[in-house]
C-alpha cells in the first residue's frame, strides 16, 4: 500500500516550512483554555479512565443526535456511533461493504480513496460539475453500484458545493435504486453564507452521514461519528470493537463536558466561520496579486481553494517548492488515474498572512524557472 | 460478523451487576489526579490540539523505546509505532498479513480471534501446556504458517506463562523457519514475582512486540504500541494512517507528560502489582471456600483466574447467573470451535471483596439448581 502524500509531507517538513498542504485548522483558534477546564473537571472522576462501550458515551451520542434533530433531521442516540475520527468511520463502513463497487467524485478525498483501495472497493469516479456530481453519469453508475461516497459540502479537494436541486435529484436516484449513500460532511459547519441541507436527511434509512469535530473544534480529539438508521448501524458495531474496542474515553469525556455549554460551541463555530471567511478572502486576493495565472472559484466554505495553472505540472512544481520551504497538494493526488496535472489544492486556514504572501511568492518565482 | 461476548456484556449490564467478565482494572487505582495535572499542563499549549504524525509523538516513542532498552532489548523511537490501543496494533498487523495462516494458542484472546476472522487469517490453534504452547505441535504448525500469535505472559484467558526454556525453544523455531512472531504483551508488567524475558527480544528482526498502557495505567487512554524492526514497521504506516490518521493527540500528550516523571510510573506499577497480587489471593481463597468444585492454578500475574467445573456447562451457567446479577466469561468463547464447555475465566482485579464473596455465592447457588 502507498502512503498518503499529505501524511508523508507532514512528517518531512519542519516548523519553518510554509504548508498549504494539509487541512489543518488555525492553531490559534483552538479553545484550549476551555478544553483544559473540561479535562480538569472530567479527570476528577476515576471512572473517566475505565473501558467504555463500543459505540461511545451515551451522553455524547445524545448531544450529537440533538444537533441533527435541531436541524430537522430526526435522530436519537441509537442512530449514532462515535468513532476515532471520521477517517475511522469511513473505514468501518468500507470494511462492512468490502469487495463492492462505489460511485465517487473525481477529484475526491485522498484518505477515502486509500480506504476504498484497502477494502477492495472498486471506485467509479465521476466528474464534478459546478452544481455537484454530473447527474446523468451518477444515475448510470449508481444503478450498478448501489453505493456512493459523496462530499456535498465544500468538497475536498474541489471546494464545490452541491445545489439544493442536485441534492434532491441525487436523493431520488438513491431511493429509486434502493441504494446507500455515504455522505462525508467534515466541513459542513464551516460555511460562509448558510448551512446546506444534507442529502442524508432526505433518505434517513439509506444513508451513513459522517461528521467530525476535527475541523470545527480540534483534530487531536480524534472524534468523529456516523449517523445512520439503527438497521444500518447495528452490523457496524462488531467491526468497530474489533478495530479498537472503543473511541478514546478521555477525549469523549472532555468533548461531552465542552458541549454541555451549547452556547460556547455555537460562539466558537461562529467565530471560526468569520475568521476562515476572512482568511479565504485574503488568500484569494493574494493569489490574484501574486499568482494571477492560478484560475479558481472562491469557495463558500470549507478549508481549501482549488484551481489550476495552465501548462504547469503541479507535481513537478511542488517538488521544487518543497526544497524552498513551501508545500501544497498537486491535484493529481486526488484522482485515481493521477491525471489533471495542472490542478492545485491550497489550504487557506492554517497559515498567517505573512506566510501566505511569502509562500505564494516562492511558488510564483519557482514557476518562472520552468 | 459476530460481536464480542465481553463487549456485548459490557453494554447490557448496569452498575449493580457484579462483573468477573472483562479485563477491567480496579478503578480506584487509576492515577487520575496525576493525569489531571498532566492534562492541565499539556492543554496550556494550543499545538496539543493540532493534527500530528501517523506513527505517534516522537517524545513518547522515545520514552517507550527506553523502557525496552533498559530491559536489555535495544530499541530506538524508529522501532515504535503508537496505536489506538493494542487492539488496533494487532488489527494493523493482521491487515498487512491478511489472507495468511497463523499459529495460535487454544484458548486465546477473543479480540485477536475476531481480528484474524475479519482479516481472513486462518487460525491453527494449538494446545497450551503448563509451560506454554505445545512445542512439537508448534514446530509442525509454524513450519507451514511462518506466522504466530502468542501471549507468553499471564496469557489471556488461561493465565499461563511460558517458561524461559519454552521461550528460547520457540525463538529458535521461528528463526530456523525465518518466520514472524506477533507477541502480545498487555499484562507483562502485572507480574507478582518477576518480569519474564520477551520472546521478541530473542528475535528483534522477526517479531512484532505489542504493548499497552490500558492495563498498567488506564484503558481510556487507548494507547498501545508496536515494537518492531524498521523493516517490519515501515509498511504498516500506510495502514495506520488509512485507518485513523493518527492516535489521539490529547491522550498521547497527557501520557508523555505523565511518563516524564519516571519514578511516579514505577511506583504506580509497583503498587498495582502488590494490590493485584493480594486481590488474586483473596479471589482464590474465596473460590476455595465458596466454589470448591472450581479447579484452577493460581496465576503468577495478569488479571485472570482460569479453570473448570466438572460436568457444568458454563455457557448455560452464565446465562442464569446474568439474570441474578453476576457475570463471567464461559471458556468456550476462547476456542475457535467453541469447545471446552466446562471452563470459566474470572477477572479478579475489578471487584471489591464484598462483590467477590457475593458474586461467587450466587454462582454456587445457581450451580445447585442444575
Amino acid at each position: 500500500m502507498k502512503r498518503s502524500f499529505i501524511r508523508e509531507i507532514l512528517e518531512n517538513i519542519d516548523n519553518t516550512t510554509i504548508s498549504f498542504a494539509g487541512g489543518l485548522p488555525d492553531d490559534s483558534l483552538f479553545p484550549h483554555k476551555k478544553l483544559q477546564q473540561c479535562a480538569n473537571k472530567v479527570l476528577q472522576e476515576q471512572n473517566t479512565l475505565q473501558y467504555s462501550t463500543s459505540t461511545g458515551l451515551d451522553e455524547l451520542k445524545q448531544k450529537i443526535a440533538s444537533f441533527y434533530t435541531k436541524e430537522g433531521f430526526d435522530t436519537t442516540k441509537d442512530n449514532i456511533m462515535i468513532t476515532s475520527g471520521s477517517q475511522q468511520a469511513l473505514d468501518i463502513i468500507a470494511r462492512y461493504h468490502q469487495g463492492k463497487s462505489i460511485t465517487t467524485e473525481a477529484p475526491s478525498y485522498l484518505g477515502a480513496m486509500n480506504i476504498f483501495d484497502l477494502n477492495n472497493i472498486t471506485q467509479d469516479p465521476l466528474p464534478l460539475k459546478k452544481t455537484g456530481i454530473h447527474l446523468k453519469s451518477f444515475q448510470k453508475s449508481f444503478s450498478q453500484t448501489k453505493l456512493a461516497y459523496l462530499i456535498p459540502d465544500f468538497q475536498n479537494p474541489s471546494s464545490k458545493s452541491y445545489t439544493q436541486t442536485k441534492r434532491e435529484n441525487i436523493a431520488n436516484i438513491i431511493l429509486e435504486n434502493k441504494g446507500i449513500l455515504i455522505e462525508d460532511a467534515p466541513y459542513s459547519d464551516l460555511y460562509f453564507e448558510h448551512k446546506n441541507q444534507s442529502i442524508s436527511s432526505m433518505l434517513p434509512n439509506n444513508s451513513y452521514h459522517l461528521g467530525s469535530f476535527s475541523k470545527s473544534l480540534a483534530p487531536a480529539l480524534r472524534i468523529g461519528y456516523i449517523r445512520a438508521s439503527q438497521k444500518l448501524l447495528k452490523p457496524l458495531i462488531a467491526y468497530k470493537e474489533t478495530m479498537d474496542l472503543h473511541t478514546n474515553g478521555i477525549a469523549q469525556a472532555i468533548l461531552n463536558e465542552y458541549l454541555k455549554d451549547s452556547k460556547s460551541y455555537k460562539i466558537h463555530t461562529l467565530k471560526l466561520r468569520e475568521i476562515y471567511h476572512k482568511k479565504m478572502l485574503f488568500f484569494a486576493k493574494s493569489l490574484d496579486e501574486i499568482l494571477p495565472q492560478f484560475k479558481y472559484t472562491k469557495p463558500k466554505g470549507g478549508m481549501f481553494i482549488y484551481g489550476k495553472i495552465q501548462n504547469i505540472n503541479s507535481v513537478n512544481l511542488v517538488k521544487r517548492c518543497l526544497k524552498k520551504g513551501v508545500v501544497f497538494v498537486p491535484g493529481a493526488e486526488f484522482y485515481t488515474n493521477k491525471a489533471n496535472l495542472n490542478e492545485i489544492r491550497f489550504n487557506f486556514t492554517h497559515c498567517t498572512k505573512d506566510e501566505v504572501k511569502k509562500g505564494l511568492t516562492i511558488i510564483s518565482d519557482t514557476i518562472k524557472e520552468f
